[in-house]
């Protein structure tokens, strides 16, 4: 499906759902509104599902990996051969995420959308590299125009496929020695912050390091002069596969009636490109949490979300997600499983 | 077991499975630190327990219930009926705490400190009625010195009890038409503070409601003159059966070396009384939560303690509590679950 047909088919929040989703919640065994933010997440997914008691059964946390060319500038604390073998970590499950996954009941995919060097064919693991790594930022365009295309539209496929296997809320999640790079170059390009603002430590460079990340966003946004109102140019400029990976799969995840759990930094990068892209899909995103890592704040204040949970996390892989995919469905659960003041024989307010 | 004995059963936190709690944190495949929250509590579970692994795996939420004299002032939106008709609707499975702590996999007990009517015996439900409801605090004590004790011994023996059927972390719930009122009142007792920056509008009174409230908590405090420096003082003048019960349940379980989640108002408010009897269980305090009700977050500074999940609940029953108890599972599963860096391959900070 092209990209243009995908933005076509997400369509505005289901207005009935919501309705009947408040009605209900005014109506559980507890003053109207006393569960906060879980009430309003409740009727937000009721909107995106269009099924005033939706059921979050199949969580599926996709993990996009890519490498960053970037990385020659010495803006990682971390070699690129890491990012392979944390892959590799994912697939034996002993990651963060793996561990976080289960523990909330959530299904995991990994996908190459563009390491350096090919990992062998596994279970759990998709392989739709766009190229071996993207172009280094501070010198040039991280990928041609046909490859942005490429990873979004790969990404779209990836949740197409996810749904059919069982998906009933997408959360997101990245692997990517040097991300944390294009990402704030592409929050900057967009939102037109200063480089200093949202460049941060990522897997925690020093003094040092993070100067030199500043250096590099600054010299990639000098270099390419991506265009705001362009979100392809943007990811074409200074993205990352695995970056426009993501905004593909919350592009199609909209497009059919899915909610998104975005997680942190880089995944807030590529909420920012598919909101560019395909505004409609802003309706089904949720905020995971809010990072430690220096300009998350700014960039969902930009996308106008508000984070379900504040623990200074700052490692991606669908960390944060995952939790807030246990929140989501624990907001769900309330809906459906409370009972009402008339049920209960529970007197209401005086 | 006496108070005196159960305090002095309180010992410090274990400084050696926390140096190896801390040790593994940082060889698990992830940056130093970048778990945030996740990390320092897996930490202070390992020397709450005095166990480097620290399992969490019956998760036990002590919801105690009471009626208040107070309500004669007008000071909540629902009759005192709901108070046993909530009870009832726990015990059925169909209330919020019920929900949530089937999403957390934890058990629920529900303990009647002080009902003014009894209910019969029922699974799931402990009778432990100190008295048929407290006393107006506006017009005079809640309780006498001895039914305090009684409180306070009855909420730790409950404790005792739960540990004797499994229980590696306890989370703390409330049921109450108007213990906002005698919660706020042990709170500027113990630390100071004018009811108007404490008071807030509870299950949802409207601004004569509040004025009401705040009338009464300035009352009972000028009426009862409770003693700051003396936490069973306060607890006779101004407090409720089931916060005197909260209040034992935390000592027995920091006495057990067991973890305590905190849940909101009125549990900060008991877990005020509880440091302020036995300081030494303040390390074993979790903060589950920032309430939406007013002067939440005044008596978690006073406590020093840092809520994990902010989402505008103001519910109590334990629903902050149970969202904090996976949050806490989270944490120690990914100190016990993850692999090391060795274990998976690699390579470390370059």
């Amino acid at each position: 499906m092209s990209l243009k047909q995908l933005i076509a088919n997400i369509k505005p929040l289901d207005e009935t759902a919501m309705r009947s989703a408040r009605a209900r919640q005014d109506m559980l065994t507890k003053p109207a509104g006393s569960l906060g933010r879980l009430e309003s997440l409740s009727i937000q997914i009721a909107g995106i599902t269009a099924n005033a008691s939706p059921h979050l059964e199949h969580k599926v946390i996709v993990v996009m990996a890519g490498d960053h060319g970037v990385t020659a500038e010495g803006v990682s604390a971390y070699p690129s051969e890491v990012t392979p073998q944390m892959v590799m970590n994912f697939i034996h499950g002993g990651a963060a995420i793996n561990v976080l996954a289960r523990h909330v009941g959530a299904r995991v995919t990994i996908v190459d959308m563009g390491l350096a060097i090919p990992l062998p064919a596994m279970p759990g693991f998709v392989s739709r590299r766009v190229a071996s790594g993207t172009g280094n930022i501070a010198k040039g365009p991280a990928m041609t125009r046909a490859q942005a295309m490429e990873s979004i539209l790969s990404g779209a496929e990836i949740v197409t496929a996810e749904i059919a296997q069982g998906l009933d809320i997408l959360g997101t999640g990245d692997m990517g020695i040097g991300n944390t790079t294009p990402s704030a170059a592409i929050a900057c390009a967009l939102a037109g912050f200063a480089p200093a603002e949202i460049v941060g430590r990522g897997t925690g460079v020093d003094d040092a390091g993070l100067y030199k990340k500043i250096s590099a966003v600054e010299r990639a946004l000098k270099m390419n002069q991506p265009d705001a109102r362009d979100g392809l140019d943007v990811l074409t400029k200074v993205g990352g596969f695995e970056i426009g990976g993501l905004a593909g799969a919350m592009i199609a995840a909209a497009a059919n009636r899915k909610p998104v759990m975005v997680d942190g930094f880089i995944s807030t990068a590529a909420a920012m490109l598919a909101v560019s892209l395909a505004p409609g899909c802003w309706n089904y995103l949720i905020a995971a949490h809010r990072s430690q890592e220096r300009g998350h704040q700014a960039m969902l204040d930009w996308l106008k979300l508000a984070p379900l949970i504040d623990l200074d996390l700052r490692l991606g892989e669908g960390s944060g997600a995952a939790l807030g995919l246990s929140l989501a469905d624990a907001a769900c659960k309330i809906l459906n499983e409370m009972a009402t003041f008339g049920e209960a024989g529970v007197s209401e307010k005086g």
